[in-house]
């Protein structure tokens, strides 16, 4: 018998054989992501608990057999449930969902890795909270802690997620556990409040890595305000992006705006309204630059098209940040709207004058169900279904079973017109040469940080486009890099494009690794920079 | 010859016999803390650059010498030059100073571990930058980088300091670099301005704890307000602290307040004010009970009294959050005052009617002198020489030099009265039980996280104090620990003093350490829990 029979007899024996999927149906999909995917997964272990992890990685590690975990495998894009090498068994988290602490009066919530966007926002609707969590663009049922631990970009307050969580319960490689800040001492009142903790701070170890499982996370919520204010604006040139960029960056320094947001390109909104004009274009790709424009009258979208939310604790603060912003947006912009709860539970004429020529309904739909309040919806999946030629499902999307075609290509670039400007037209004309429509979004996440987020979008179920797709993702790594804009998050395929450091960084990870996983089976090649 | 012979000669031979310091009165300065230290230090080694810092720690890690690193050297109460061990070389690294990089628009500065606080407000001041850092209440002269790794506090916007930076060069004992986030690559434009990178974050690991020395840092700044109030608060019964308390708590977690600050009981305030009253108390220690209430009335000071900051874009803006804190604060103090630049520019009847009873002199130097503005200042280390019989110099104070007897216990809590009330009581308790004022601070310093700061404060010149106040401390630890509250940062004494923790955590550690000291020279026994 080889180490993975082995091991799979004994994991067997400790999980039960119904938790120990062999099956090929599930394990094909298993293998399925929203690009091509060669690697095999020869078994999806389903522990219960966190004493069942530790049990998963002590075999793992005692025969030397390769484990992926993944949460709820909803990581769309970047590589879904599959793992970055071949062979691997998956630990499927999903079953470690519970919700295990919540504080109203601290503003905060300790939750499993199988805890989902949609399980944390019922969970407070069903309690009354006055809490929200920041929620992200992905589906309601992607997972809470796989999101955080990729340093995923939600919106609102707390859009920087990895900032407002502490206290990781980790299970190591060797099956050791760790609760990282004051959360390794007895009884320590301020392990869920504190990041920190009392020695060096280790939480970051655990992100973008294959050095640990995390079985537990507390995440810090933020209240309800008072008023809140959404407001939306466009650009219709895009050379006037970049003043925008640039006074938006001092709405967010001087606090003004306190939350993260996003800015579209054209192609980005048209790609959450519809489907490819697979009838006006006459089958042909990418987009023509006529029905492109018409597609923009026809929406009455810009070029680059932003939203933004105030937060404010009465009328008056409201008022007084409204202003500030009107004042500052208003001369690098073509259109701004503001809407708040008041005028938007009562959407009658007066709506429809502050909004002309807008589809009332998706206004509000957008309004109400607005991550930055922290709904999670479905509805920035749509756009997956962009170049699908069947209809897309009203609900359930699923971009793996649906043969959506997605790559993200994801540069972090300085808060500044300049560089943005010159990161959209790289990526802009890659996209183009490629054959497909640029779909960019710019995630203004920090004071000083946006990651630029392009989607590769296609349909699988086109013969060649999955290499297509792939050597336009290539090349926009590329072309990013080469240029000096890092992408702040990989995908599977992405994991050995980035160059070589410029310093010792290389064997400092490698000797991490070493310390933490002495056999080497957790999650090999995921964010593993060897030179 | 013995190692560290052969180590000292490989140092002269590489820095010059100047930069390694092994006369007698320079060892002796640099082996004197707040505190007794009977750590001896065989030399003093002072590395111009990265490079010289390299080359120091190779020859540390090859004759296996232990090093310890001080940035300026400036860690009052908590241990200031002096290492954890007896037998460490010192590696001071004050004359790496250069602020190495400044950008306005993005809001941030790259500096060397010996630029000070003073350093940094004059070199932007000099460029009338609009640009502050929010500072801490230690001296000027403390080293930024310095306080940032012990994860100090500041008062401000950005108060939570280790938060608000990224970008570390780090030496490690082998002698290999690293930058951690984006640094590594070459030409990376997001390097200054993402805290995460691409791959784990590795930055923590860095913040106390003894696995590298860092060399350079990327601070980030807040750009100066347009409207600026201060406001004061305080209640006149212990009892109404709680409420209190949690009142601010909501205003933090809401975003009317976005900075942090603190809360003094009287006694902090006294020390700050004058030297202990020796002729009112007849020589008499501690503090009897009646004088303290006539000190009281005689400052016109509460039992625990409160600072703040509002940062507005507009004056409309700032008059919103004022109403909002009136509402919200005025139940539940005692007094509350505002003050605005306008009115603090005419100081005169209006002011003196605004704040009967005070030193105007005082109120308006603490206004426009204050750290939540950016502007260090010595007028917190005063209290320091609370217990001294000599009077305290008006500038230039030195705790090291002049006698001045201090220990930290800093407890973290909960954002919450109930439990803030219960640590301010055993830390009262434990040290009046001891001889000593209770002399505590309530530094406010996120949503959800109070450190409370007891300073143990004493004359070194008086025969068995330093022995009554380490035994202070260590009952201070001790109860604090037992209720749950843990330190959020040690002193030397105070390394040893933590329970075992319950999970893994040291084996791991120690694996980190091995993985990246392999030879143990760094600052052994610094942030080093072996159990």
């Amino acid at each position: 018998m080889n180490n993975l029979s082995h091991a799979l007899q004994a994991w067997v024996s400790r999980l039960g054989a119904d938790c120990v999927v062999t099956d090929e149906a599930s394990l094909s999909r298993a293998e399925t992501a929203t690009y091509a995917t060669p690697q095999r997964i020869p078994a999806v272990l389903r522990p219960a608990d966190r004493a069942e992890v530790q049990a998963c990685l002590r075999i793992a590690h005692e025969y030397r057999v390769p484990v992926y975990p993944i949460s709820t495998g909803k990581n769309w894009g970047y590589g879904s449930r599959v793992p970055v090498q071949d062979g691997c068994v998956v630990i499927d988290l999903g079953r470690l969902n519970r919700i295990v602490a919540y504080d109203e009066a601290l503003a905060y919530v300790t939750v499993e890795p199988g805890v989902t966007q949609r399980q944390l926002y019922e969970f407070l609707q069903a309690r009354g909270s006055r809490l929200f969590l920041s929620a992200t663009g992905s589906t309601p049922d992607s997972s809470l802690i796989g999101n955080i631990l990729e340093r995923g970009l939600g919106e609102g307050p707390y859009g920087d997620r990895f900032s407002y969580v502490c206290a990781l319960e980790v299970v190591l490689p060797t099956g050791e556990t760790l609760t990282t800040g004051f959360g390794r001492f007895p009884s320590a009142h301020a392990a869920p409040i504190n990041r920190w903790g009392v020695g060096p701070y280790l939480d970051g170890l655990f992100t973008q890595s294959n050095l640990g499982i995390v079985t537990q996370m507390t995440l810090w919520l933020t209240p309800l305000p008072h008023t809140f204010h959404l407001f939306w604006y466009a650009v219709d040139d895009d050379a006037r992006l970049g003043p925008l960029v640039d006074a938006l960056r001092e709405l967010r320094l001087t606090g003004v705006v306190q939350s993260a947001f996003v800015i579209a390109n054209d192609v980005r909104v048209f790609s959450n309204l519809q489907q490819y004009p697979w009838a006006a274009a006459d089958g042909a790709t990418p987009l023509p630059p006529a029905l492109r424009e018409a597609l923009r009258r026809q929406h009455g979208v810009g070029r680059w098209n932003g939203e933004g939310a105030l937060y404010a604790v009465s009328e008056a603060h409201g008022q007084a940040l409204r202003q500030v912003i009107e004042a500052r947006l208003g001369p690098v912009t073509d259109s701004l709207h503001f809407l708040d709860d008041a005028v938007a539970r009562q959407p009658g004429p007066q709506l429809a004058a502050a909004f002309p020529g807008a589809d009332l309904d998706t206004l509000l739909t957008g309004y109400w169900d607005n991550p930055k309040r922290g709904v999670p919806t479905e509805q920035f999946l749509r756009m997956a279904y962009w170049r699908k030629r069947n209809p897309r499902p009203a609900q359930g999307m699923d971009l793996d079973r649906d043969g959506c075609g997605l790559f993200w290509c994801a540069p972090a670039a300085p808060f500044d017109g300049a560089h943005v400007q010159r990161v959209a037209s790289l990526l802009t004309e890659t996209t183009e040469a490629y054959g497909y429509e640029p779909n960019i979004g710019l995630n203004c996440i920090s004071e000083r940080n946006i990651n630029v987020t392009a989607a590769v979008i296609y349909d699988r179920d086109v013969a060649g486009e999955d290499e297509r797709a792939l050597a336009c993702y290539h090349a926009l790594t590329g072309r990013v890099t080469q240029a000096g804009y890092y992408p702040y998050r990989l995908g599977t395929h992405g994991m050995t494009s980035l160059p070589p450091a410029q310093d010792d960084y290389g064997p400092i990870l490698a000797r991490l690794k070493q310390a933490l996983d002495p056999n080497g089976v957790l999650a090999p090649g995921r964010y593993e920079f060897s030179t």
